[in-house]
């Protein structure tokens, strides 16, 4: 493993994201909390106009402007568009970053609890998600392969998300920002003690989460949905749905039942800002690795 | 009391509170589950630009442009402003209704639960609330006295709110949307059997949480907070507040106390919307009213 010596925490990448901006803010005022002594510690306030407007984004999802055909596209001009290739120009480029490590905070009206989202399963990030796990059960592990990803986080090879709720958007909940703050303190330390040559691997199996697919809302032929989050399933993320479990629960009251063949893991059930994207929530299988 | 011969029941005043939103679609399709022989019942979306986009508003909270002054006033051009007064032209004019009854339905991240907010303490009004109160002890009814409301519910005299919560922004929580649907039900019910004469009332005293005042979250010079919602208040709304018990954390985990001399009942803790309004929460005091 080589040595690390650059990580960037990032908030507010989405402007109604309150957690990491104001993390983001304090740790700004008090750069000693962040500060370890191997390696150098940046961090970025991602969508400052959008926080400013209390919005997840302005004209389109900034956490989805990370192709590297777009940050290369120098005629788009739209305000996440732009910000997305001056970020690039910060942290990256895209694939020869000047970071060796993002961590990009994240809140969610699912009860996401704390969790690490990957977008590779890289040992590092790997022995970082267990280690985080083994101080703090709450902290779940999700994987998402992608062939590429337009995530601000995949500017680097070892970037991941924190995502944590329940928290309804333009919020502040003091319980999750604290947890929030010491899962960041307890990824530089990991990261300080790696570059120390202090860590013993954890030999063991980690829980993951890897990303199957998305169900949508019912919606009619207007595409305005037609049905809302079954109350059984709401605020169950992470939990096993088994066929035949209702998932759904149209207006006038009627169910709706999951229809697959096996027993799934849904997340981010009921995410605001996923309505707009066609996504009721996201179905996981459940997987032990052998690190 | 005179007969009620129009209630109007608006949803969506503010466009990202989609309990209201969906409750007025449904209505719409289904006209006979709020039809009642007695009077006509009208719905109306209240922002369905703002709705659209999934924002509170575009220009301007809905919800404080019904002074009659900025009703009148035809230089004004923004969306809010004017839609105020197409609204006022299907409802008003204020003072002189072509409603009766006005039932304006909001949602709040605040933990409400099922609360009526009146404007006025008219007989009727209170005698509905009490009755409402009757058949589901979770409905709470609040009272803010006022010089002259800029609110919706102000354009007739029997106009008042549902606000139920804690629910997210632009989001459905199916629970909640079944307990306000039930509510809006009762509501008409009641004023049916108003109508007919077969209402006996209710000789009883309601509790009412009488508004006193607002409280801001604590602000450095640039008017950013220092500090969020105490995790020992967040979502106790209702319950009582005590001299010198906590209801602030500053991002350094310091507690800020309640610095009054009396007991109060806060409400609308950590309401998302009401940050850049500057307010962290509204006092109440619990009071009981003869009827």
């Amino acid at each position: 493993m080589n040595k690390i010596n650059r990580v960037a925490i990032v908030g507010g990448t989405h402007g109604n994201e309150f957690t990491g901006v104001y993390l983001i803010k304090k740790f700004e005022e008090h750069l000693n909390l962040i500060k370890r002594p191997s390696f150098e510690t940046l961090t970025l306030l991602g969508n400052p106009q959008a926080f400013k407007e209390s919005r997840r984004y302005i004209d389109k999802d900034l956490n989805r402007s990370f192709l590297s055909q777009d940050l290369q596209n120098s005629t788009l001009s739209g305000h996440e568009e732009m910000r997305a290739q001056v970020i690039e120009k910060m942290l990256g480029p895209k694939g020869k970053s000047q970071v060796d490590v993002i961590v990009d905070l994240h809140s969610t009206t699912a009860n996401m609890g704390l969790s690490i989202l990957l977008g590779e399963l890289h040992p590092f990030t790997l022995q970082l998600a267990a280690y985080l796990t083994s101080i703090n059960p709450e902290v779940k592990v999700c994987y998402t392969q992608e062939q590429e990803s337009n995530l601000l986080r995949s500017l680097c090879d070892f970037g991941f998300a924190i995502e944590v709720g329940p928290v309804a958007q333009a919020v502040l909940n003091a319980e999750l920002f604290q947890k929030t703050e010491e899962l960041v303190y307890a990824v530089l330390d990991y990261v300080e003690r790696s570059n120390q040559g202090t860590i013993e691997n954890i030999d063991s199996t980690l829980t993951i989460y890897r990303y199957m697919g998305t169900i949508d809302f019912p919606r009619n032929q207007h595409g305005e949905i037609k049905a809302m989050i079954h109350p059984q399933l709401q605020f169950k993320d992470y939990q096993p749905l088994h066929p035949g479990e209702p998932i759904f629960i149209t207006f006038d009251g009627k169910a709706i039942a999951y229809e697959g063949t096996s027993t799934v893991y849904p997340i981010f059930i009921n995410e605001a800002a996923y309505y707009e994207k066609g996504i009721a929530m996201c179905l996981t299988e459940k997987q032990q690795i052998e690190l």
